[in-house]
């Protein structure tokens, strides 16, 4: 079998990135990282491959489906078994998400972290979802987490500096909404419905946004909810949603009075007042009751960031206050919120192909002779330290098919180097 | 099974690096890279999965043998068939090294790339090697290559912009050494060893730094190689040796003119002319006709940066113009240098704990109560605004402990927060 046989590109469902699309990924990641260093983040780096076990054991629903799993190795293998099963030939896996890794490296290292841990991530995690447009099985994950706080200022932290952190990198006129599992979880129960039932409530009350009310209403019946229960729910949401903005967290605090503890309330409304002062330019804030958040862990707040200009959501999170026990054996309280980095990236890559700055990046040509390189190195250095990424080349045969593809590569102008002459840049644009 | 019994320690051979840990490695990386882009060269990401098949027949020599191989998935996972081989289970591998990578890289996007593409590489590769001190199933490499570029200017930027950059993290007084692995050939050759044994005498040859030329005279003859021939090669190394340095390049071209193309010493003083006048202070560069450097597909000049002080080489790398072609049916010139990441971070840490200055970085505390959330973190936007890293935490029941734990973090300073008060900010040195 020779090379051709395989082919050049990557393995199915996975990316070669060019120069350009690196550059700008690796420059969204500086920025982010840059405010979240600002805020008392400390970066966490954990291996790409976990036990087996621990990812198996993880909530991570239908994740867990998609592992890429590794053969044992050595003596390990044993093929001679009757009745082999594939669980018998694996014990790594490559992790699916941040969040598991986390909560081991918490556990392993915490006699070595500050009480309150402020984490920050970032990082490629591997799924083998099926290969479809916009969707890779190697992408990148952005995580902040703060572990041990239970106060607010704990998500008052992580809200105020993701923010900050999306409009270091242009991403602007958010809406950031903030709820409570404990208050979606309390309204569902008003209505009448089960407990057992309440996680597919809460699944097709998600979908408020995008179906309306009388969406809603449907598929709430169709699931086979009770028409009271679902009629008492469609009810409250309605009188909800027709208060205004500013009132509603009274509104819901009074009609859920008897099933959710006032703190809750208190501590929400802490969070708006005190994220509020900090809000970038153009962006806002509000108490959205019908926010769900997908995750079955989260136990208190929850909280998104979304974009009505890109109409998605950006980012997105919340507490849970259980997930870091259950996954390691040591009890933490912990709240997280997770940029959408790939999502993040599609939109600033579509924006700077419809224009945006360049650097001054310059080749000088030279033609090979007693002296000249060496001359030519000291007339590249000399241009690198005013700044100008600068590369030398001996002249090609073809100078224009050259220039061509400089240019392709976002080289901004040339140079034809002679010894004793200062050089002349010319422009490439 | 519970969290209890898998541990939270990573898997063998796997690290989690501690927060100062990465930071040390996240700003070794940006000062390497912001020097390898003045230099044009551009970043290029691969994924860290490739098809099993072309790892295979990668030129990687033990490090086959080495791979972390991924579980087939779905119906292409057939446990049935009688007479398994693990070959048949395993379809992708995780990446041993960055070429393999870029070759497949450089023949997917060529039209997508200038005519001579300046790539750097950063990157964490996989190796299940039996885990020992200091040796890790998972580490960092740090690669440049130009593809597509024969003249000597080549080998000029790299060996230049490898020692800016290491220059750059603070590693200096640096030797750099330059060889061309045709010379050694000849010089074997010119003793009457067959080319059959060549690879053999370099591998020994190699140790001349080590053993001195009576231990590798020694190796030679232990190793069967004829006394005659053993003693030509060591007569002619000696006397190499006596020459003045700055005589070596003369001495052996004349040495072996009849078996060493004159052009190959030609462009070897290019390189060492050039790359002079930009020289790091405290580093010099050298022609070492006895340098060989491992890797088997070098083709031209081979070379090294090696730090007298730490004893040890920090980076090496050189030409190899076939290895493209044989990796990717894609034929081009290429030469590439690699940093010793693990090294040279490993350098830094050691220098880090003896001393070094840290940046501010402040908790500030504050009480429960109406408004104080919302003022503390006014307080501390205005503290990062003049680039102090800011945490706010809600007051401990037990501070001194918090307090050491935090100084342990690498907090600089504290300060409680009291309403309508400025902040007092105390050291915790």
């Amino acid at each position: 079998m020779s090379a051709k046989d395989i082919g050049v590109a990557p393995p199915k469902g996975f990316r070669d990135f060019l120069p350009r699309e690196t550059e700008l990924r690796d420059r969204v990641l500086a920025d982010i990282l840059r405010v979240y260093r600002s805020y008392g983040f400390e970066r966490v780096d954990t291996p790409a491959i976990e036990d087996l076990r621990r990812l198996q054991k993880s909530e991570g629903g239908e994740n867990l489906g998609l592992m890429f799993r590794i053969l044992k190795r050595g003596d390990k293998l044993d093929l001679s078994k009757p009745g082999l099963n594939p669980d018998d030939l694996v014990d790594l896996g490559l992790r699916y998400d941040l969040t598991v890794p986390l909560s081991r490296y918490y556990a392993n290292n915490k006699e070595s972290l500050p009480a309150i841990f402020k984490a920050v991530q970032v990082g490629p995690v591997w799924r083998a979802e099926r290969p479809q447009a916009g969707r890779f099985r190697q992408f990148v994950q952005c995580d902040i987490d703060i572990i041990g706080g239970a106060a607010p200022a704990v998500e008052a932290e992580l809200m105020t500096a993701t923010q900050e952190a999306l409009a270091a990198v242009g991403i602007q006129n958010l809406v950031l909404r903030l709820n409570d599992r404990r208050i979606l979880l309390a309204m569902v129960a008003n209505a009448g419905i089960s407990e057992d039932r309440a996680a597919k409530a809460l699944v097709l009350l998600d979908k408020l946004d995008k179906l309306g009310l009388d969406g809603v209403k449907g598929a709430f019946l169709a699931d086979g909810f009770g028409e009271e229960a679902t009629q008492k729910l469609i009810t409250f949401a309605a009188k909800v949603q027709a208060m205004p903005a500013a009132e509603r967290l009274e509104g819901v605090r009074s009609g859920l009075a008897s099933l959710v503890p006032t703190l809750v309330f208190d501590e929400l409304a802490q969070i708006l007042a005190s994220v509020k002062p900090g809000l970038c330019q153009g962006n806002t804030i509000e108490f959205d009751p019908f926010l769900v958040r997908g995750m079955g862990y989260y136990t208190g707040a929850v909280f998104e960031i979304s974009s009505p200009e890109f109409g998605s959501s950006v980012a997105g999170g919340g507490r849970y206050d259980k997930l870091i026990g259950n996954l390691s054996g040591v009890e933490a309280p912990a709240c997280g919120f997770s940029i959408g980095f790939e999502r993040i990236t599609s939109i600033l890559e579509e924006r700077e192909r419809s224009g945006g700055s360049v650097a001054p990046k310059v080749a000088i040509f030279y033609d090979a002779g007693p002296g000249t390189l060496e001359a030519v190195m000291v007339a590249a250095q000399g241009l690198r330290k005013q700044g100008t990424i600068t590369s030398i080349f001996e002249s090609p045969r073809n100078m224009k098919n050259s220039l061509e593809r400089l240019k392709l590569s976002g080289y901004t102008g040339f140079a034809r180097f002679k010894s004793g002459e200062a050089l002349s840049i010319k422009s490439l644009e």
